[in-house]
């Protein structure tokens, strides 16, 4: 007996699967003497086998190289320490050893082993983390997990920074009366267009899974979610999603579990990353970029990111403009096989170009389409079998205003 | 005998150089009603050698693509027919008639030969011209310059789009008593990412050179100039920079001319390429990225364009930010060989961060740099002897503002 796996929103998220914990407190990361929770934990007292995708971007904070030496130990994990207000990046030796104290410190709070915690810090580039203040905060975040306490929608709250709302969800499936739980928290924002993984999210499960099939599902599921939306272009060196998986649900991930488990976590990565992007810095609208009839799939993520990273067509999404001059423009300079007189392009379901011809007289149609806070654009490139799917936001005077000052 | 070349701004561009006349004309291109120049002429009763560089983008507009067929087929040019307001771009085949019908309209007006003359349009995307309005534009053009009027001053008022200024230039060199003129006119303003040639530039002289000479003399001066600044990162449809050359100085490109043409050709390329990105749309800065220590030339190019394309990097530069956190992200997922811990920032003269490590206590100075309305940053890779040079731009709410309606 089995059954769909079953999606909630705005849950408790990480700490909804059985056996895990969490809890967030403040511990004025970004040192104004506020009381804004800003350093969290996830702990479960069983093991756990975890797995990883991180930026690829080549700078990378400390807390990433951190976590990817971990994983790639293949130790079992009992939690994650994260932060935010502060990234620890680009903060040289001091920043190494700080991420590595966070570790130590969950570890001892705790009272696990060495390196079965994972670290994540988000927040400003190259300033050093305030260790005197997050050490004590750790400390009594241990007291807190171990006593029981199941605060992940608090621990959603804590990793946030210029988000304006908690980010979290849960999937639930049975199988053979036993049922599997998956929780989600992360946090987008700015510095958002994922090549790999953006921004940081965590999910749990109480699934037993091995970490390498942990992996192999976290890479498919993280490639069309959380690698296909796009903010602002800029990818992170913060960039991180994790999962842990601790088999408190009794149920392995085997033969007939895995379909259900797969399109679970799916739908959990799918919902943060749509999460995420419309929480966009001071973003008015998510569009849902088609694209279909590439030369290949590669061609389609390509077409599909040089127009969700335009700046004049993001700019004219902002204005209601159904600028379909600027889509064409985008496309053409995207590393892809293109015939321009091979082309349809319809907002929503309105044709605006059809073999690259254009049909002015909808354009009162396509104007009431581009005038909705979320819409799709649909590109046949009438070259071949290529398709993919980018979510985008468009770019607005508040988010150049949000971003000019430190 | 032979003198340095000199350079001078805001001159009558392209008819200093002997035996070049121009002309401008309004012929409410845009639909308007107004009195705008938006059409015009440059002619030379001599016949030229003549070159071109063009947009790489995909979708090129009909314009170029006649241009590039009329230059590859050798003939002599006498001229170029421009207009403004409509970028004859994505208009299918009723576009391509127009462009051509231009070339042959300027061409009965001078009583020039067929495919003698070249043509150039800029402006919106995807709307078709106003033929009825621009033919007999073109024919009073044609008795202007036939009758020897010389407002290369009005040719460069003609071209403008969301430019503020005109932009113009004259380099003049002496050899053996004669003097050779360069003159140039450019429009830039938005869609400004040269990967080839940016916007429109149009250079005239009275050296004589074959065609093949002054294209490769024009991609060499173009790479380091025109190629190498960006506004938005947006690579227009319409991108074209053509040189034509009479010979009515009387000095001939040759072993002894050849240094001094090529560095004034460098000049004007120069100083045009800079007046676009310092006339970016609303924009209030322009940073030179000055990469050296890349590992390659590639790598330096890569690196600098990341910083200069992203958002979050240009929107700290129009808050007076040295946010050099930002500057690490973007060259971190440049695509380059990086040691984010071999890595040297300079604001100006002031080090940020030297073999990564940051230096806050100068964060006041490099306060007072970014506050300038112009000033570099250099970056010392430390990874062998590839260097870049890209001017660009800072992001303003006013960009968004200005592009965000049709």
């Amino acid at each position: 007996m089995s059954s769909e796996a079953h999606l909630q929103e705005d849950t408790d998220g990480v700490s909804d699967p059985k056996g895990f914990l969490a809890a967030a407190v403040s511990s004025d990361v970004r040192g104004k003497g506020d009381d804004l929770l800003d350093t969290g934990i996830v702990y479960s007292p069983s093991p756990c086998s975890a797995a990883g995708v991180f930026t690829k971007n080549a700078v990378k904070a400390a807390p990433v190289l951190d976590c990817e030496r971990i994983l790639k130990s293949g130790t079992l994990i009992h939690g994650v320490v994260a932060n935010s207000g502060n990234a620890n990046a680009c903060t040289g030796t001091q920043g190494i050893q700080d991420s590595l104290k966070m570790i130590r410190l969950a570890e001892a709070a705790c009272g696990s082993l060495e390196d079965s915690f994972l670290v994540c810090s988000t927040g400003r580039i190259g300033d050093l983390l305030p260790m005197d203040r997050i050490g004590p905060a750790i400390a009594k975040l241990g007291e807190s997990v171990v006593g029981g306490i199941k605060f992940g929608n608090k621990f959603a709250e804590c990793i946030l920074t210029s988000d304006t709302r908690k980010k979290t969800c849960t999937a639930r499936f049975e199988i053979d009366g036993k049922q599997v739980t998956i929780g989600g928290a992360a946090k987008g924002a700015g510095m958002i267009q994922p090549n790999m993984a953006t921004m940081l999210a965590f999910v749990t499960t109480d699934i037993a899974a091995s970490s390498n099939e942990l992996k192999a599902l976290l890479t498919e599921a993280v490639d069309p979610t959380f690698n296909a939306i796009t903010v602002d272009g800029d990818m992170s060196t913060n960039d991180t999603v994790l999962v842990l998986a601790n088999g408190e649900s009794g149920v392995a991930l085997d033969d007939k579990s895995k379909a259900l488990f797969q399109k679970a976590l799916y739908q959990v990565c799918d919902c943060l990353a749509d999460k995420i992007v419309s929480d966009g810095e001071r973003i008015t609208k998510v569009v849902e970029i088609l694209i279909s009839g590439a030369a290949n799939d590669i061609d389609a993520e390509n077409i599909a990111r040089a127009i969700g990273n335009s700046l004049l067509v993001k700019t004219s999404w902002y204005g209601n403009d159904p600028n379909w001059g600027r889509l064409m423009d985008a496309l053409g300079y995207a590393d892809a096989q293109i015939d321009q007189y091979a082309i349809d392009i319809s907002y929503g379901d309105v044709p605006a170009l059809v073999l690259g011809d254009p049909i002015p007289e909808n354009k009162p149609k396509w104007k009431e389409v581009v005038s909705q806070a979320r819409f799709p654009i649909k590109i046949d490139m009438h070259q071949g079998n290529g398709s993919y799917r980018l979510r985008a936001s468009d770019l607005t005077e508040g988010y150049v205003d949000f971003n000019k000052s430190e």
